[in-house]
């Protein structure tokens, strides 16, 4: 049997653990993995575009496990009452090739892409950081202010979206959580003071959520909305008078914020910075970028920890998702057998 | 929700059906869909290889539907009791992204194998072929037998397995369907007569299942057994004197019999010879091999077939793998709410 975890199961692990703490130990999960970053097969992620959206599958192995996600991204989705990315994924034993566990993602990308923002703040923010700006209220708004509040201790938010309906959505999830908020008027105003720049915003569409002169002297920007090809949030401007820091280059180059520049366009690979290889701010004046898109390791990492959160819980059900004959060849024998009528010579 | 065909449903759902008219069925969705092979996004399936196996997935869409096939192959597997191929499917709405059905494809890959053999045989084996040979009584075996039965009239066998238990099984699944089976001590013996050749053995090496010598005029092989780099069934020798027919010339040059030729031996697309582009068999004495490899048309194929049965039975489940909130922003509201604590304050 294949452990599944579904929609409701996974809302009920996170009750049972606390959001704060999820993301605090999925973070280490993140981490662990990217010190340890050579080990891992990656690979750009396979995408399927339409005219609408984009279908992906990202798998990735460490030669014990092997994970994939399915995950799509649907801009206009919202517009039918649907949700712009939805997910799913599976964790198998590179060993035997099984499948062990198959999982909702939907609520597992929004958390551990918001727990490696996190993670590369604290690597790449001021150590005295204290105040973000979050420009694009959507579905990854709260677990970003979470996962900032749980890692770096931030509680003081500076918010801005052009939809009145997100940001009252915004103020109302985390009105229990501990935050002091200030709604800004635009997100010019939303950046003043700011010491990191969340920038999540949906449209599939080259943007210009940051211009350059809204961008002070050491600040950290944590770019989370531009994540494919046609679609980016930052001027280009502000790229080039910043130190860029990405997951895997290979697939930034196509999706991120430095699809807009030249292939050859410097950047540091984050886990050189998590295992002190390289490093990552050097000088409080110093602009950093996070250009986010989500790596495949992360979803790893994030199936990983879920595994071990669920082993010896109710929050799985058990799905006969393969067939276990009791002789390996005899698959066929699992479909039952009408009457006999078959002349059977042994011998030529 | 998301339909989900488990194994125990497929089981029901084959057994209702009946499993020749589950593969006629089948086989026409997969011949529909060759007519239409231009308007597929193909690409070589994503390999994972390790030591003892391979972990793949095989993505295609049409532009309305997009399904995506994750299958394993460990030879090994058998000796802990494992099957050495296991799968499972996706099909989901291209215009939003959302999977719509999850679906076991152990049995389901067995199935689409074994029809699209058939389905290749009726257009290249001779039109009176009434004899069969299989080599190799593994897993696939009974499937292949069945679906030539249902699809071409095939019901004389004579087959081979270097393992009598494998023998035995395969008669014990197939008394009851109505074949005159012959049981050869040897694949040499095996082949005498045959006008179709079924090599389908497991190994993962570069086997010499038929040697040229085996191999008489006007016979046509189903190669089904050489699927990844450096498994193989056939001497090269007999690639030089037929013609080839393959599904995804790019896959099949890696995966194939073909991986034993130069990069371009020449092949014939499968597709072709089914529209009427290309001629299949020229010539009683012609010897015609149909290189087979899988391809992620056939489980797409194979996944809307099911789609189509399922539709109004009871042989599915509705599991809970996507998220659905009310405001498709507001994911985080699916997590629920503690009690107030943040500090709000709205405008500047």
């Amino acid at each position: 049997m294949v452990q599944y975890v579904g929609v409701e199961n996974m809302v009920r692990l996170i009750g049972s653990i606390g959001i704060e703490p999820y993301l605090i130990g999925l973070a280490g999960y993140i981490e662990a993995d990217f010190r340890r970053w050579p080990s891992f097969e990656k690979a750009p992620r396979v995408a399927s575009h339409s005219r609408d959206g984009v279908i992906e599958l990202m798998p990735t192995s460490d030669g014990e496990l092997y994970g994939f996600k399915y995950v799509n991204g649907h801009p206009k989705n919202t517009r039918a009452g649907l949700q712009t990315v939805t997910a799913f994924g599976v964790l198998s034993d590179v060993e035997t090739g099984y499948p062990r566990l198959l999982s909702e993602m939907t609520i597992t990308t929004a958390l551990r892409t918001a727990a490696t923002s996190a993670l590369a703040a604290r690597y790449l923010a001021r150590e005295d950081a204290s105040v973000m700006a979050i420009i694009g209220l959507g579905s990854q708004s709260e677990f970003q202010a979470l996962a900032f509040k749980a890692l770096l201790g931030i509680d003081k938010l500076r918010v801005f979206d052009i939809d009145p309906a997100a940001t009252a959505k915004f103020l109302a999830n985390l009105a229990p959580h501990g935050f002091e908020i200030m709604v800004a008027a635009s997100a010019q105003e939303a950046v003043i003071g700011a010491d990191i720049i969340t920038t999540v915003t949906a449209d599939k569409l080259n943007a210009t959520i940051l211009s350059d002169n809204m961008v002070g002297a050491g600040v950290h920007i944590n770019a989370v909305g531009g994540d494919c090809p046609g679609k980016t949030e930052l001027q280009r401007d502000i790229l080039l008078r910043a130190d860029v820091f990405v997951e895997f280059p290979e697939q930034t180059r196509i999706e991120g914020e430095i699809q807009q520049m030249a292939g050859d366009f410097p950047v540091t690979e984050l886990w050189r910075v998590i295992t002190g290889a390289t490093a990552g701010r050097c000088a409080r004046d110093q602009i950093t970028i996070f250009d986010s898109v989500g790596f495949a390791t992360e979803d790893f990492s994030a199936l990983r920890y879920l595994r071990d959160q669920v082993e010896g819980t109710t929050y799985y059900d058990n799905i006969d998702l393969l067939t276990a004959p009791e002789d390996p060849r005899n698959l066929f024998g699992l479909l039952g057998r009408p009457a006999a009528s078959s002349r059977v010579a042994l011998g030529a």
